[in-house]
Formats: structure tokens, sequence, C-alpha cells
């Protein structure tokens, strides 16, 4: 494995993709999604593979079922890439312009940043999303999947590279690094001569490692540690609507809702009808000392609980005396993704939105739309919880750069 | 010295600023140049010192003179934070929003980055510069600045403190790490819990042991190995006046012209004429073997010229065949910095600006233009040669990110 190989070639075709017309890019995307039905069995033996490995390995169950693919998760990664055929291109678009005082015309444009690392883990499916993501907005993706998946991956990896042999485009434009070593891993979280970006995706810790480790600027995604605060003007029967959702619905993803924070002056009217609401999710409850004299029965939190993002049936309740503790405990605690207030105090709704630090902040709604289809964008690689380059969730606009381009004639700088 | 209760304080602090409003700022900032001017006779000493410590250790002249402050680089401190108060100030802004399916109402608002790290070597006036920019964006600041200046940086981050302490604004706003060990800077480098960004300025080695050791995100600034491309059809006269005014009129800097390429059909006549133009100037002219035939007294370039940003009177020259070749070579060798064409065929300008890799791509103008004041941005925190968050000259602007505030009415999510 030759990480610099890669990286040269790569870069040469980043050079060609970049150049694209926003209809070939996307006649080829839709190519691939046939090839990927048209591969099916090749497909699922490959995976077939990697699943007796991990059943030799002992993989838990809930990491078989995100490795296994089938004939629908086939389909959806088909349709997942004729979708991003479908989105608008935003390669070229100019961000603005002007002129300055020497006259010189200048404009900003949007290019692809280049060539894109993306380290993740498990799923064989973000190997065809991120491919596809990184393709359309004009940049070479060299990816490194977790061991698990490496049958499955470099099938895929195959079928999308012979899609782009066909096509006469360079086949490094998708490239899969096979080593899933370590020292692999950490060689390319190093690779400053060929990656403009890294992307890492997959648990906290192993973000936090990514982070720790690489030379090459990474773009954070992930971790959300999401508060929802209700004020003592919140329409309460709107407020069990919203966390109901917000804990229950997906608590495995990071816009889950984590913990619940509630104004003293209606946290005992409220909490037992939060309590009863979520009985029927066995949604395990704890609570600080003024929480538990509401509700004795619940488990006591502990300094570690307002750190944690659980991702489980698990919400953790802080009974506070004002809006202003809540923002406090909120910015002091958080992981800066997606925080609500559930009021309906007009100021209190400015306050919150103004002096809570997050990617997003909701005023009477569920944490749980802080995602890029939701908003809008037909597709995400990711939720960037940092504050450079891109903040939120990422579409495709978010895998672009932008270039001055300056129009002279002749000037001089005096 | 405390790194972590720096952090703490700055953090604090950041969270107070993000809350100002901007006639508060600007107020502020134009009490900050008025206590500089009336505390020149403290600030003189202080850099005296420096001073003295610097010729012990035989520093060299021109460090020296970056050192050395006077009467007149005192005003222009002062100049230069009522420049920053006039300037509009970026938070606050929406920069665009949207209605989801859903009916949430999203708008994506600027907000300041939060807490700002700045290393920097041995200039006091990136001291008062990088506090006022950071200020005016609402950001808190750690400054960690060169051994060669504590003593002046020391007495200028007083000042600053001392108006904040006066307007009943937080001093951590503005703070100076004093200890200036390798450990320290170090640590600072990775103070991943309480620093948004880290902001190098200096020389490329520095830069890069910067992005070496930070686990805090950078934004690189810096290294500029810029190219001329005179193309066949270019105005020679043009080309001559250009390059001259970008070789010679402050070859130090980042966007000084270091290479010149030259096209094989225009070499013959242009480089007997560019070679007497800088003359004058005493440009030490190297050359590849094609462009020795024509100076045949020229040093010959070797492949560390290709690579080297000089800072200095040198041009190295290769001739190229065709456009093509020109584009390969720059793409292969530059920074990302600045590089231009000058040329008269339309076609050539297109494919030059859309194929060159760089923060900014010149047609017919010279490469000294990349610049914030320049750009009439009015301000300039450094030039981003990286492609995350901000490329090129950067401005208040690029010292902000953004937050989605999300306006509900009780959505939840399906």
């Amino acid at each position: 494995m030759n990480l610099n190989k890669m990286g040269v070639a790569a870069k040469q075709a980043a050079f060609t993709l970049g150049q694209l017309a926003t209809s070939r890019k996307d006649q080829v995307l839709n190519a691939m999604a046939d090839a990927l039905l048209a591969n099916q069995t090749q497909l699922l033996q490959a995976n077939a593979q990697d699943l007796v490995t991990a059943k030799v390995r002992q993989v838990k169950p809930p990491m078989l079922d995100r490795l296994k693919l089938d004939e629908d998760r086939i389909q959806a990664m088909a349709t997942g890439l004729r979708q991003v055929a479908n989105l608008p291109d935003p390669i070229g678009n100019i961000d603005g312009g002007f002129t300055n005082e020497a006259g010189l015309v200048i404009s900003k444009q949007r290019v692809p940043l280049g060539v894109i690392g993306m380290i993740y883990e498990a799923r064989p499916n973000v190997t065809v999303d991120a491919a596809a993501l990184c393709f359309k907005s004009g940049n070479a993706v060299i990816l490194r999947g977790g061991k698990e998946a490496i049958q499955s991956n470099q099938a895929l990896t195959k079928i999308l590279q012979d899609v782009l042999k066909v096509q006469a485009l360079p086949e490094a434009a998708i490239q899969l690094v096979s080593d899933t070593s370590h020292e692999t891993a950490r060689a390319l979280m190093q690779l400053n001569d060929y990656l403009d970006v890294l992307i890492p995706r997959g648990s906290g810790s192993f973000i936090k490692t990514v982070v720790q480790t690489a030379t090459v600027p990474v773009i954070e995604t992930g971790a959300g540690n999401c508060h929802i605060y209700v004020d003592e003007s919140a329409d309460l029967a709107m407020a069990v609507r919203i966390i109901v959702n917000a804990k229950t619905q997906r608590p495995s993803v990071c816009n889950a809702m984590e913990k619940l924070i509630i104004n003293e002056k209606v946290a005992k009217s409220f909490l037992p009808a939060i309590a009863k609401a979520l009985a029927p999710y066995q949604v395990e409850l704890r609570g600080d000392t003024a929480a538990r004299k509401i509700l004795p029965l619940i488990t006591p939190a502990t300094e570690a609980d307002w750190e944690t993002e659980y991702n489980d049936y698990i919400l953790a309740i802080k009974v506070v005396p004002d809006l202003a503790s809540a923002i406090n405990h909120i910015n002091r605690y958080n992981t800066q993704h997606s925080e609500a207030i559930i009021t309906n105090n007009y100021q209190h709704s400015v306050q919150f939105t103004q002096q809570i630090d997050a990617a997003v902040v909701y005023v009477n709604a569920s944490t749980r739309f802080t995602d890029g289809f939701e908003f809008g964008f037909g597709a995400e690689i990711g939720i960037s919880t940092q504050k450079l380059h891109a903040r939120g969730p990422m579409g495709l606009r978010e895998l672009t750069t932008t270039k001055y381009v300056v129009l002279g004639t002749g000037q001089i700088r005096e």
C-alpha cells in the first residue's frame, strides 16, 4: 500500500474532475447506480465473506446489522447515487464579487476542495455515499473504511472504478485504502502533501483520536449531547410531544435529545407528565436532587451524566431556577450540536437563540431536524460540530472552497 | 502560567463579547487608541528593554527593526485601532435562510468563532492588530508573541486590558501568554477545550511546525511561491511593468513574485527586456537551460529553485512550450497563494483561471494585490493558503462562523 502513490494519482484525478461539466458528472453517477444493481450477486458474496469473518471475531449483533448488505440496501445505495445526480452542482457558482479601487474585477468562485480523505467505521453504504458526494462536488476521494467491511468496500470500489474506466475518467478519482492497519490510517491522517481535508465519521472517541492524530485539516463531525429546555411559559403539551420525538424516535443518533432542563416553576406539573409519556418507550430517567423530589424513584444523576451522550433510551433531568441558569448549564456541557427551548415567551426565545453556542439552536421544535435532508440540502456528508469552514449539516456546498479570480488590465501596486 | 485558567476566563469573556452592540465595541477600540497614545513613554521604555536584550543576544538588524517601536509606529497602531472601529461589524448578519418542508424557518446567522489563539513572531504591532480584529469580531483572544518582544507585548496588553477594565468589560477578552517557552507554546496549540481556532503568523517553517504540532484547528497563513506566466499573446510592455512591480516593490512579502514562466515563442525577445528592466534593482536571475541559451550569464536553476520562496531579490525563469505546460508546472510547485497570467488571448485567460489551483488567480495584474486592504476588506488577519474555512485575504468576516437559528411551532420529525 503506497499512500504517496495514491495521493499523486488522486491529485491528478482531482484536476480532471474539477473541469467536468455537471451533466457529465450526473451521467457517471447514474451509470454507477446501474452498475451497483447489475453486480448485486458479486456484492452480496463479498459482503457474506465480511459477515463470516465478523461472526468468527464475535462481532456484536448491532454491528453485524450495520455491516450487512441485502437487496434493499443495495437498492438504497443506487437510489442515493441517483439522488446525488439530481442535486444542483455547487461548482462554478459565483459567491459574489466586487471591483476594487485599482479597477480589478474580483469574483469569488466555488471550486472543489481537491482531494478528500474519508475515514469511517463499519457501514459499507458510507463508501458509496461519500464517493458520490465527493465526485459530484468535483473532488477525488481516498476512502479508508473499517476492517470489518473490507471485502464489501473493495467490491463496491471496484464497481465504481470500473464505471470510471468505461467513462474514460481516472479511476483514481475514487480509491480505497485496502490496508486497514492503524499504521496506515495514521499515515493517511498525516498525508499533508496530497490531502486537502480529512473527514472522519464514527463514534465520538474515534473522531477524537483522528483530531489528535491528524495533521491534515479535519472537519469534525458528530458528537451530540443535545438539551431541551422547557421554559415556565412553555405549552407543556407541545413540550411533551417534542421531547418524546427528540428522545425516542431514534435514540442512537447524534441529534437525539440527551438532557431535559426544566424550569422549577413548571417542574412539579411537567415532570410527572413527561415520565408518563416516556414510560411506554422504557426510557431510563436520571435526575438531580430537585428532580428526584418530584420523581423519587428515578436514578440520581452524577456529574458524568451531564457530560455524556448516551445514544440510548436514557434521559437526565436538571431543574433550574431561570433561563440564565439553563443557558449557563447548556453552554458548559453541550457539544455544540443542537439545542432547543420550548417557550411561549418571545424575549426568552430571543435570549436563548442569541446566547446558546451551538451549530443549530431551536425554538419549539425537535432537535431531530438537524440533518442535511431535513434542511433540504438533498444530501449529507456529516454534521459539523466545530466552527471552522462549516457548522451544522454539511451538504455538497460544504465539500467545496472558493478561489478569487481577478481580471485586470495591467494594474500594478503603487 | 496556567493556560487552562486563561482558557476558562477567555471563554467567559467571549460570551460577553458575543453579545456586545457594535457601537459599544467601536467606542472601546477608540478608547484603546487613545490609551496607546497616552502611554507612549511607558511603551517606549518597555520596548527599549526588549531592544537591549535583543542586542545582547546579537539579534540581526532586520529583526531589530521589526522589533523597534517609535512615536510613528505607536501612532500607526492607534490609527489601526480607529480604522478597525470604523469597519462594518459582520456579527449578526444573516447569510440567507429558508423555510423547510416541515415549516421550520431556518436562518444562518454570523456569530463569533469564540476564543482565538494567535501565535506570532517578533513584531509588537501584531499584538494590537490581532487584538483589535478579534475584539471587533466578538472573539476573545489569547496572544503568544515571540520572546524578543515580550516586554513590549506585556506593556501593550496591559494598556488594552486597562481600557477593558475601565469600560467594565472582562480583561480576559485580550490575554497574553507571558511565558514564551516552547513547552507553553505547544500546550497552547493543544488547548482544544478552550480554543476554537489557532492562527499562526510568521515564516513558512514556523507555520509548518504549528500545523504539525497543533490539535486545535489551524488557519494556515502564508507561504507564497508566486508565479507569473507570460503568454505568447502578452502585451510585453505590460508584462515588464507587472513583473518589475511584483518582484521588486516589496520582495520580502508572501505575495511577491518568485518565478517567471515564459512561453518559448516570445522568450527570445522578452527575456533580454525583463533582464534589463530588473537590472537597476539588482535582481539575481536564475534560469533553466532554455532561458540560459538566451541569457547565458545567469545562474542555472536547480530543482530546489522551483520549490523555493526566496523573499529576496532573486527570480527564477522557466521556458515552456505552451500554456498547458505552464499550468502543469505552476500547479506542481506553487503554494496555492497567488498566480498570474499576462495574456491577450481570451481563451488562455479562461483556461488559466479555471485550471490553476490557488487562492487568487490573476489575469494581467500584479500578484502584489493579494491583500486584505487592496481587496477593500479594510483589515487583514492574514492570507489563507489552505482550503478550509477561508482562502485568500482574511478580514473580519473570516474571524466569524455561523449558527443556524430554527424557529418552529411545535414541529416533530416523522
